[in-house]
């Protein structure tokens, strides 16, 4: 399904990092451990759910953060997948006029349905859509055909909990112990995708498959490169994925990357490492110079898929003066992607950067929840290892109190 | 038009670096200074295109890296624009095989004009999507319908020129002295925009007006602002612009500043800064706590809009329990995505992050052709300044190499 190979010399000490993820495991520091198993209780209702709201044309979310980028990218990863049904997913995340306008003149809000998404409840730009959305439908949140168009999905006891409670409103809760960050396998991501016509039983075995390979034998490695990672002198952390339906996981990766890993560890030092997400060929043509020569403060991790599921051949015309470009002739462009993406690994091995690869088989939900899986415990081990609290954000506080003293 | 504020103490050589960059512009090292004034010549031509290709429905771009991103970056920042046509533009860049069936499906190749963009003549990508477009088409490139529907954008004297002149195909040149990176204001922008209903011209107005003002008096202080960026200890330079139309800016940005900067300076000294584009207030959800609690490796610009010129209220709803987000109520979206800039910016210049900001009136033509300028003459400013070939991309040829030799 996925597999990994290093570039790099590290050991981890597996015993060791198993425990120290059993224990914050164990003791529910983070929930995300156990979603795989705890969510599967919400596929039933999930199930009765969507055949209820079948009707709807859209599925609008109100979140931001992560309460969108999950299904975000979830949504542009499998959106290519003939399976599904053809809902249109649309998420309405901050409060760009232009943007706002736009996406309500995209849809007909009548006909969609919509998920107002915040763990705490009170997420500003979200609550002021929320009320945008009710106005331009001409509705109070007090209306009973309120509740047959709006679920909310946020914390248990949240002043939006309470809200949907009094009002009769569809409620779905995340566990409390899983931050929007590692929410995209709780009801945040599976509720929208799974109206959408995704397969979010896959999503969750894609993500147990690899719970289950760390606690057991690690062999994705997970354990040495988290080592390698938290002791390297590599500042920034790129992932250069070979295939565009990772446009917006790479942006999932970034905020679970920078989110969870910047911060003040217990000595109070300033930790964490740049993510940053690239996409081959393009970013070939953007990013990669600055890789091969500039500071050597960088790792890399490609990402390649095997089966791209769809073939596309470069037909074998030779274009005078071009005889130098018919190498590729006859070639499908799925050779010609993964050629650069083993090419590139190699140049950028020869000049001493860290890379490690990953294949990933197919494009498809169970793949996609092995990705998210991977990507969570590698953050959770870089975080022991670096000694900070990696579910936390307290460095996004100041600025929502400065935000709410410019108002009175 | 642009008004900028530094929060950061930092003193340039104004005399020293309008002649340095004078130097450069005179000794014809990079064209790019000069298209402002060379490329008006263009606009003529490019109206008379326009008008013969008027009866097309969709605009194709096959062209990658500095082929594409340019003019992306224009259409995302401008697509709201009343006045344009509605003419899709459609962007073909790398071998993506999901993405190229996509795009391909998304259109009526038949009533597309389609423009082969490479500097070189023998980008691998795009001629290979060149033969995938003609064996769509049915045609031969020296069939005379070729040259009613297609356009080649290239260097003077390129293979693709050549194939052009013999083929009585389309032909616009960008001058030789400019890289792609650097080539949005010729006729690799100007004549898909064109085409697409942009008001080209007001787009060199605007790169005109702030190119020489920093030849005057550097109303802007790009002689500071590059003095402080070359000697400042931040090797991550991020933009973190507040609205969704910067969306593509912000990579254009990325490869401008990566691929110019990331270089072996004289002494062989490996120098350049790791560019990120942010998109508040987006990203404030993601982004942030890297910046606010992690390394002091950063300095942040930040860009904000004064007229959106499309205003949304937020409705003056008040929901039980959510009273505390009232605060916004019956203000403008508008005034709080600008407020949440102010707020951030507060926020993370209260850490001791160096921050900037640049304020544009709005999102037209002639204020994305100053931030173009804006950018390509900081970029140069600071290339200067760390002693590198800010034009060349030398890094990127090993990997093209390696490419080759696998399909031998």
């Amino acid at each position: 399904m996925i597999s990994s190979t290093r570039y790099f010399d590290s050991e981890g000490d597996l015993k060791a990092d198993q425990k120290a993820l059993n224990a914050e495991r164990n003791a529910k520091i983070s929930g995300y451990y156990d979603l795989p198993d705890t969510q599967s209780a919400l596929l039933g209702d999930l199930e009765v759910f969507a055949k209820r709201t079948a009707g709807f044309d859209s599925v609008v979310v109100a979140g931001i953060g992560g309460s969108s980028l999950g299904a975000k990218a979830a949504d542009r990863f499998l959106r290519h997948l003939t399976q599904r049904n053809n809902k249109k997913l649309l998420f309405l995340e901050n409060g760009d006029p232009i943007e706002l306008s736009a996406a309500l003149e995209s849809v007909n809000l009548h006909r969609s349905f919509i998920f107002i998404v915040s763990k705490s409840g009170g997420t500003i730009e979200t609550i002021s859509i929320f009320k945008l959305l009710l106005s331009r439908l001409g509705k109070n949140a007090t209306d009973s055909s309120c509740a047959e168009q709006f679920a909310f999905i946020t914390d248990e006891g949240s002043p939006l909990d309470k809200l949907a409670q009094n009002n009769s409103i569809s409620r779905f809760h995340l566990p409390k112990n899983v931050g929007g960050r590692f929410s995209v396998l709780s009801a945040v991501g599976l509720a929208p995708l799974k109206m959408a016509g995704y397969d979010v039983e896959r999503l969750l075995e894609g993500a147990k498959a690899i719970r289950d390979d760390f606690f057991k034998d690690d062999p994705l490695g997970l354990s040495a490169k988290s080592s390698f990672i938290a002791k390297s002198g590599a500042r920034v952390n790129a992932i250069f994925a070979y295939s565009n339906s990772f446009e917006e996981f790479v942006k999932w990766y970034v905020q679970l990357w920078g989110e969870s890993l910047g911060k003040l560890d217990k000595h109070k030092k300033r930790v964490g490492f740049t993510p940053i997400g690239l996409i081959g060929s393009v970013d070939q043509h953007s990013f990669l110079q600055l890789i091969m020569e500039g500071p050597l403060d960088k790792s890399v991790t490609f990402i390649k898929v095997r089966d791209f599921r769809r073939s596309v051949a470069v037909p074998p015309i030779s274009l005078a003066g071009l005889e130098k470009c018919d190498f590729a002739n006859n070639q499908t462009f799925e050779k010609l992607i993964n050629s650069q993406a083993d090419a590139t690994l190699e140049a950028i091995k020869s000049v001493g950067i860290p890379v490690d690869e990953l294949i990933v088989d197919r494009l498809d939900e169970y793949h996609l929840g092995a990705l998210f899986m991977y990507y969570e415990l590698l953050t959770s081990l870089v975080g022991v290892k670096l000694g900070v609290n990696t579910y936390d954000q307290p460095g996004v506080e100041l600025g929502k109190q400065i935000l709410e003293k410019k108002f009175k």
